[in-house]
């Protein structure tokens, strides 16, 4: 983990509100009041039928490195908060238990992702930063994960730094766009902070300096004979970039014993394009050249590109990623799901009129069902903290909305997905490397079955709730309706 | 200004081929090259008839905290670089001229906004950053501006720090919304940083922790007497929020001599909720007391929520604000305009066969025609920078793509938009203080037509050429079409 991400106190980067609450709960009785709370979200973005779950390693440093400084309390003190709350702020330990589903891991609507246990002051005060560090990263690693599924074999390149949505959209970005699948990226401080591979070439204006376009390709050839990608858009593709390419490679790589990497197109119809010059270039005798393009792709454009037989090696994606323009919010929640009273755990619940709205009670853990022929994961569980699957027992899942539709799994091979982050607030995190995530993620994806990859209306992944938890929330439901009592 | 945008070194936030060409650049000959690069955007998001500029602040702490470190240097080294070109990074000091248009000003398409000179090697180098700071907070503070002028004079709150892409994205985010508009922000680090009005009050899962609404709400009412704004909508609004709210006013704010100053509504029909908690309220003497809406605002459902008579006073807006979701990139370029070559300004194109993306070539300003009797903004006007518009002269505009269109304008005035931020890398920029620049926005857009404010189908801005940049790019234009005497 890179020191880069330890230089900004982020500690204040939360919601007034949280404050306002922490405040309230430790001025009432409440200080030491141990709360549970659950991350999830309800619904893909882009339809589509899975998450990559992302975000976590910059979460764990928040909580890490989470204080106080005397401005902060300064500043709360003008805000009117109880002296004995800053008192308390001033020697801020951090001491809840953190879980999350680890980075990379297709992850489903409903189900509990990072789930924080210990005292509702500090619970309650980490909600914002939970929710933007996976909400964040997770959006984009799914979105990048769709590019490249999309890009069929073909790499991909993260190249949105200048349109993202601030230095941290870039930054993390970036990062998150190589947990998805992306090869590399523009951006050259992800790569110096996290090792996402950077790399980049040319723009238009390399080009517009010289007084030709041939000149300006010699001079690029001259000074990288190993690494030439002329982009040949700046005047003419067809007329004048591609004839210009291939006079350097001619004059300037092939008496240095080189061969070119690639050209790029990053504007017109690249679909056309690519197909005369992928001509041109082998016509020539750069059978290997590649064609790289770029200029507002996303996974629906590449694929129609592949579709009508766009010749291209290499895409390189920009605003559409960094954004995930075409759904650019993870909507994550982060609710009390239970607190405890007197040594026992009391399960709550928020009710809605939306039924996707409720929240499923209690402490809970998650599990993954594998079939062990095929290695698929068949549907995740949801379970109290103190219940046990045994594996080799057949199990009947049951659907909690449609309590009817039953499936009884056997042959399978369950594994918990929830894995500790802190132990009472010390960091018990395992740290793995970009390149370790990006691939257990690639690998994760594999596992899923192809109903499920589907870009345009993909099965639901079954996510069920055990009898237990289904029994608790439909106790608590009832409990709860109207609640006119209450006035 | 704050110390806190300081504490990152971001220099090597810089796409990967910025360094590639600026290595190129200094390595063949071009090491002391002026060139002229412009930050324009093409398109407004949402389609609308502007974009608020923001992010200008950000930008200036980028470039004068440009440095490269030891780390920084041996990562350049290790990618290649030239160790001539890696010393004089070693003692980089940043020499260009800077101008952009100040903060808070609408902006529109194909206008120069930003403008650098310098040499070459610098020039390009900042282009990321100069696009990532002013897309980003434009987007946003754009946004803001559609969602305050929506709710009409009714005030609102930016409330997405959770949903922003990034860190950076929540934070310099309200900043921008606060240009664009908004009241306050829940983000309490940049109420810390930049005097963002903080506000918040509860979460459901205040409400959730004690045993009873009525319970939850009369603890926060005793802990904020003064502040005290209630969420109704944990259980059933009408059934229990409002009863138990109303309660709470009379058995703990009443003895008190307190008034209540909200409740908030933060799901279901709000519409409706909003003008039945009107009724209930104001049937029991609070009249006074504010509601308060959130929950996936955007300016469209606000303009349908008033329309239908929603009965608010105040809306919080997160992630459709913070993300500008509809419409999440404000796709602004960087491009070469000019180079200095024996003392003479040499103008540059970039040919398209799409005509919006040919560039304006040469060292250009900005002017802005005020009627003199109105006040309204008539026209902007691209000039070379020795041109001299004399005000008490009739001046004749004329539509760049539809030459015929002429406007002969009389009793004006005209202000040159461009400000120099750098001058020889030296920072001539004037700070203003947050709130300054959200006055200067409010009134600056009361200068627009309502042709032009309008969110469906607003009427195009005037942004004209002078008679000698027409024909300058209209020149070159014609000298660089096809090119295929380059080959």
């Amino acid at each position: 983990m890179s020191e880069f991400d330890l230089k900004r106190n982020l500690t204040m980067l939360t919601d007034f509100y949280e404050i306002t609450m922490a405040n309230g709960y430790f001025m009432n009785g409440h200080k030491d009041t141990v709360a549970y709370f659950d991350m999830f979200f309800r619904t893909v973005p882009d339809k589509g039928g899975f998450v990559i779950m992302a975000g976590i390693e910059q979460l764990v440093e928040y909580l890490r490195s989470l204080h106080f400084t005397d401005e902060d309390i300064d500043y709360l003190s003008k805000k009117g908060f109880a002296p004995e709350f800053l008192d308390y702020l001033k020697d801020f330990r951090f001491c809840c238990d953190v879980w999350a589903v680890p980075e990379g891991t297709p992850i489903f609507p409903g189900e509990p992702i990072v789930k924080v246990r210990g005292p509702v002051v500090q619970a309650q005060f980490i909600e914002t930063m939970v929710l933007l560090c996976i909400n964040h990263q997770s959006l984009i690693a799914t979105k990048a994960n769709r590019v490249v599924r999309a890009a069929d074999g073909r790499t991909v390149m993260e190249f949105g730094s200048r349109r993202a949505q601030g230095c941290d959209g870039a930054i993390y970005g970036a990062r998150a766009a190589v947990i998805g699948g992306c090869v590399g990226t523009a951006c050259t401080i992800s790569d110096e902070v996290f090792g996402t591979p950077a790399l980049g070439t040319m723009a238009h204006s390399w080009v517009q300096l010289f007084d030709t376009e041939l000149e300006a390709f010699k001079t690029y050839a001259r000074q990288y004979p190993s690494a030439c990608t002329l982009l040949v858009d700046t005047y003419n593709v067809l007329e004048s970039g591609i004839p210009n390419a291939i006079k350097t490679f001619d004059e300037v790589l092939k008496p240095l014993g080189k061969r070119p990497k690639g050209v790029r197109i990053d504007s017109g119809d690249i679909t056309y394009l690519s197909r005369k010059a992928r001509k041109m270039l082998d016509a020539a005798g750069y059978e290997d050249c590649a064609i790289v393009v770029s200029n507002s792709l996303d996974e629906y454009i590449i694929k129609d590109m592949l579709l009508q037989g766009a010749k291209v090696d290499s895409f390189g994606v920009g605003e559409r990623l960094i954004t995930s323009s075409s759904s650019p919010v993870l909507g994550g929640v982060y609710k009390l799901v239970a607190v405890e009273k007197d040594g026992e755990i009391i399960p709550k619940i928020k009710i809605s009129e939306n039924v996707q709205k409720i929240t499923t009670p209690g402490d809970k853990k998650l599990y993954r069902f594998y079939d062990k022929s095929t290695g698929k994961a068949i549907a995740d569980l949801i379970a109290f903290r103190h219940e046990v699957i045994d594996p080799s027992k057949p199990y009947v899942l049951f659907d909690p909305d449609y309590t009817w539709k039953k499936k009884t799994v056997t042959d399978f091979e369950c594994r918990e997905l929830l894995e500790p982050l802190f132990e009472g607030g010390k960091c018990v995190y395992k740290e793995r490397t970009l390149m370790e995530i990006k691939e257990y993620c690639a690998d994760q994806v594999t596992t899923l079955w192809d109903e499920v990859l589907r870009f345009e209306n993909p099965h639901n992944y079954y996510v069920d709730l055990s009898r237990d938890v289904w029994e608790t929330k439909q106790k608590l439901i009832e409990e709860n309706r109207g609640r006119k009592d209450n006035a």
